[in-house]
C-alpha cells in the first residue's frame, strides 16, 4: 500500500484513543475488560484499510475483533470506516504483527486473519512473510489451544510457501480452496486488495490451518 | 479409463512374466534380487498406460520403477510399451494399490508417485481415493523413513482434500506446485491424462509430502 504520508494522520489517530488503542501493552490479559464482555476475541494482522475486519464487526456481534497494521496511513483509513460504523466491538492497533506476545496474553485470541499478506517473493525476504516460523510461534502464543489461522491471498507464491511452512511447522491444514470465488464456501467478505485482485481475473486462494494440541 | 475388455489380455500378460510379475507376494523383501542390484525402487500407484513410469525408466536408470495398475485393460497397454523398450528397470504389477503391503516389505520401497489418480469426488466413495488415510498407512509401511508421495493431478478438488490427509496423516507437505507448467519445476515427465488435460487448458497441481519421522 503506497499511500502518501498524511500529515494529519498522527493527530486523528490520537485524537480517537477509544477506536485506535494507544497503549496496547496495557490491555494485554485484559481485552475482555476494555470489550467489556468475554466474546471470543478475532484478530486479523495487515487490516490494511479495514473493509474486512469492519464488515465482519458489523455481521458478527458476538465476537470482538481487532485490525493490526503497520502503516499508519492506512490506519487512518481504517479508523475512517470505524468512526463512520461506530461500532462497540472493533479495535484498531498500530502495531507490528510481529509482537502480538507484547499486546496479548497466552490464549487471549481465539482466531488469526491474514488477507492479501505482503508476499516478499524473494527468498532474501522470507523473514518479512506473516506465515514465516516466527510469527507462527507468535501467533500460536496468543491463541487458544488448537486456535486456527485464515489466510486467503491471491498471490500463488505465498500460497504455495504458506502450505509448506504451516506444515513444517506441524500446523494441521484444516481445508484448503484452490478458487474460492467458484467454491461452496459461503459468506465470503471481500477485502480491498481481494476485489481488486478478483476484478482483474485473479484466482482467490484460501486455508484454514490450526496449531497443535501439545 | 474405460477400455473395452481386451479378449487377449490375460494371455498376454501370462506371456511376458519378465515384464509383469505374475506372483509379487513372493517377491516381497526380494526385489533388489529380482532387478539384480541394489538400486533405489519407486512404485507408481495407478500406472495407466504406462508412458511416465516407462519415460522415468529410460531417464533414470540408476533407480528402479514398478508400475503398479488394478485394470487389465490398461497394463497391457504398458505392457506394449515396455515390450517395445525392453527395459531392465522396470517392473509392472497388475495389483491393487490399497494391498501393498502383501507386495512389499518394510522400507523396500524409496518413492511413491501418484498421477492424475481417480478423483471419487462423492464424499461417500472417500475411501477409494489413493490419498485416503488407509492409502497412506500402507505407504508408509513399504517407504523408507520420510519416505515422500510424489503427486500430480488436474484435479483441484482431490488436490485440495489431499492436502488436508496428507497434513492430517502427520506427513510434511515439503513443496507444492500450483501451476506446474507454468512453474521452474524442471524435468517433468508428462502422464496420458496430464497431457490430455493440459491440451485442455487445465492446470496442473503437483505436491511433495513425506512422512513422519516416527
Ligand atoms: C497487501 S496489504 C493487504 C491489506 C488488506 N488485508 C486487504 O486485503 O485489502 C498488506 C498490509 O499488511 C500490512 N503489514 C505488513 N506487514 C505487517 C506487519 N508485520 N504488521 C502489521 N501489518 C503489516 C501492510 O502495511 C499492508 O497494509
Ligand atoms: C485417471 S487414471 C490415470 C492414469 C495415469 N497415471 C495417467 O496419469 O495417465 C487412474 C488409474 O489408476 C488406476 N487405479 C485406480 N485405483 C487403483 C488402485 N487401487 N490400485 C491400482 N490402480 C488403481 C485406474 O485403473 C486408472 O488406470
Amino acid at each position: 500500500m503506497r499511500l502518501r504520508n498524511k500529515p494529519g494522520a498522527p493527530a486523528k489517530i490520537a485524537n480517537y484513543p477509544q477506536y485506535v488503542v494507544d497503549t496496547p501493552e496495557k490491555w494485554q490479559g485484559r481485552w475482555k475488560e476494555r470489550f467489556g464482555n468475554n466474546n471470543p476475541i478475532h484478530i486479523e494482522v495487515g487490516t490494511g484499510k479495514g473493509r474486512f475486519v469492519t464488515e465482519m464487526a458489523k455481521l458478527h456481534p458476538e465476537i470482538n475483533y481487532i485490525g493490526i497494521e503497520l502503516q499508519m496511513s492506512v490506519v487512518v483509513v481504517a479508523l475512517d470506516k470505524l468512526i463512520a460504523e461506530d461500532l462497540p466491538n472493533l479495535q484498531l492497533l498500530h502495531v507490528n504483527g510481529g509482537a502480538l506476545t507484547q499486546y496479548f496474553a497466552k490464549g487471549e485470541v481465539s482466531q488469526v486473519y491474514l488477507n492479501f499478506s505482503d508476499p516478499w517473493p524473494k527468498t532474501k525476504h522470507e523473514k518479512r512473510r506473516l506465515m514465516y516460523h516466527d510469527f507462527l510461534v507468535g501467533y500460536e502464543e496468543i491463541l487458544i489451544p488448537q486456535g486456527e489461522i485464515h489466510f486467503k491471498t491471491d498471490n500463488q507464491g505465498l500460497f504455495e510457501y504458506s502450505l509448506h511452512s504451516f506444515s513444517k511447522y506441524g500446523m494441521l491444514i484444516e481445508k484448503v480452496w484452490l478458487n474460492l470465488h467458484e467454491s461452496d464456501f459461503e459468506g465470503n467478505v471481500m477485502t480491498e486488495y481481494e476485489e481488486k485482485f478478483s476484478n482483474r481475473g485473479q484466482r482467490i486462494y484460501r486455508v484454514v490451518a490450526s496449531f497443535p494440541k501439545k
